[in-house]
């Protein structure tokens, strides 16, 4: 493909080189989860769920979107935690540390309701093996939508957008660029709509993209595995989804169905919407296998299209080294 | 959603609003030619079908991707036509502009080799009821994949990109900004996988996006019908795509299967992979219903991510006023 095509230019700023993680293969486990009105129980259920996933020999866990709360902008105040305050302000995030420090694993911790000052959040933590706080990524696009008679919900009633896209590096060691289960950009149900933040975590050189998400019974069979194939096939990399189990209640219901997606759009290992827990093999060499078989980052058009990533272009202006490679 | 979030800003320039044109309810034909090494025949039996399909009651014909060669390296140079100098040179276009003029039609013409001084392209033509020529896209992305005991095939071979997007609007009456059949946005085969094309033709006011493509036995399985709905659903228009039929030789296999896709990336009407002419309704008031149900061009962060067309603002910064609105 001649230069005059400019493919490196398709993204601003440059993507960077898919990071080498030490492991490449390892398992990951969706804990499709049942979530009732009762928080404590929803706590000590998601650590059990937790606890096997990591027996069955799960390196990561991913958990639902809002697992400890159920789906309802009545309830997101009641269930919402102060988790920058951490300890008793966050009793969820206080298990999940725990439980990764003492299982070894790398927890993508789905989503709880959180506060901060006087606003509310929808918000994944991310914590490391080592217990730590690594990412806390807040649901950049709302859910609100109004299919008359099917399904309408406007989550901006009580929450707020969060302000950055997120990416995580789940290792310990930080001169290690990207050590343990790779690099993780985050998204939470409704960001997934968004193919523009798929793309940017692609070119910071993500490995795999986790959606806590619960779509529901309109959307759920339209657009849920169609979202996640097309964000794996048209990025090549890995996409986890995980969905809370359907509830019998008469709230939100969940569509179910977590999945598993590989780099060619194809799905790896899915359920149906009862709870339970899906264990399944990663192998991050399947990323530059597909990028040879179809090399798309040479390919793309840099003359005639650019996807610009504001803040790294930003922190690149403002010489901030650190997220630079980010 | 507040105005920091900057909507309309993840497209550069803003996205166009979407023009109304006068047929909002109208059908499509998507022609599943059969294509043998016989190009008179080809085109004769491409006339044939076009024909058909207007006396079915089909306003708008697509035909599918190299319909009148056998897709291969060694065919492309000897099939090709020179399109702009037209008659005798461009038999096949000739009859397209024909066609379209005695049946009183807009054709999307599929594709042709074209030759243009010393080099070829993989050429999707547009003729207006006029029998005009609205139109002349050139593949942007050539189909270069490996994927060993597979399918390899390196287009850049013989064939060289296309330097431009292509949308057109179908009308004759240059008053009317988008008349008859709706502004649609062209992409020939592998252009598909390039979802910024998709993006650009969606910010230039598409209803409709064709693709002609002979996708193979390999990728049309895994990929085919999951890209066109990625495509639609992602960008909320409509996607018509089309396929010769899946010849009996030793040549390139295609995987057939053209297919109709909605703004809800629903599959309207698609077929399997022998000759066929599907007729399918489209009704372009479901694009703005869609985008009502779920407005995701008020939801997107344009704080965050933004996706530039060069052209276009490159038309814009030169005040090429003919251009703006595209």
């Amino acid at each position: 493909m001649a230069s005059t095509y400019k493919p490196e230019q398709a993204r601003v700023p440059p993507a960077v080189q898919l990071p080498v993680p030490p492991v490449t293969k390892f398992k990951i486990a969706l804990c499709q989860l049942s979530v009732t009105d009762d928080k404590e129980r929803n706590i000590v259920h998601a650590r059990k769920a937790i606890e096997e996933a990591a027996e069955k020999g799960a390196q990561l866990v991913l958990l639902p979107e809002i697992w400890n709360s159920p789906y309802s902008n009545d309830s997101f105040p009641v269930y919402a935690e102060d988790i920058d305050a951490g300890g008793d302000a966050s009793p969820s995030t206080a298990m999940l540390s725990e439980a990764a420090r003492t299982l070894q694993i790398t927890i993508v911790g789905g989503s709880i309701p959180e506060r901060s000052g006087d606003r509310l959040y929808n918000t994944c933590c991310v914590f490391g093996k080592d217990g730590k706080l690594k990412a806390k990524h807040r649901k950049i696009h709302l859910f609100d939508i109004d299919i008359p008679g099917k399904i309408t919900f406007v989550e901006s009633k009580t929450l707020t957008a969060g302000e950055n896209p997120t990416i995580v590096d789940t290792g310990n060691d930080s001169k290690v660029a990207c050590a343990d289960v790779g690099r993780i950009g985050i998204g939470i149900c409704y960001d997934i709509r968004f193919q523009e933040l798929a793309m940017i975590y692609a070119a910071r050189g993500a490995h795999l993209l986790c959606y806590p998400g619960a779509f529901n019974m309109t959307t759920g069979p339209l657009h849920w595995e169609l979202l996640q194939r097309s964000r794996a096939a048209d990025n090549q990399l890995y996409v986890a989804t995980c969905s809370p189990a359907r509830g019998s209640g008469a709230g939100y219901i969940a569509w179910g169905h977590s999945t598993l997606v590989g780099p060619f759009g194809e799905v790896l290992a899915t359920t149906e919407h009862e709870e339970t827990i899906i264990i399944a093999e990663i192998d991050y060499s399947q990323i530059e296998l597909r990028r040879t078989n179809l090399p798309l980052q040479n390919q793309r058009r840099g003359d005639l299209y650019q996807l610009v990533d504001l803040q790294r272009l930003n922190s690149q202006i403002n010489g901030n080294a650190e997220n630079n490679s980010l």
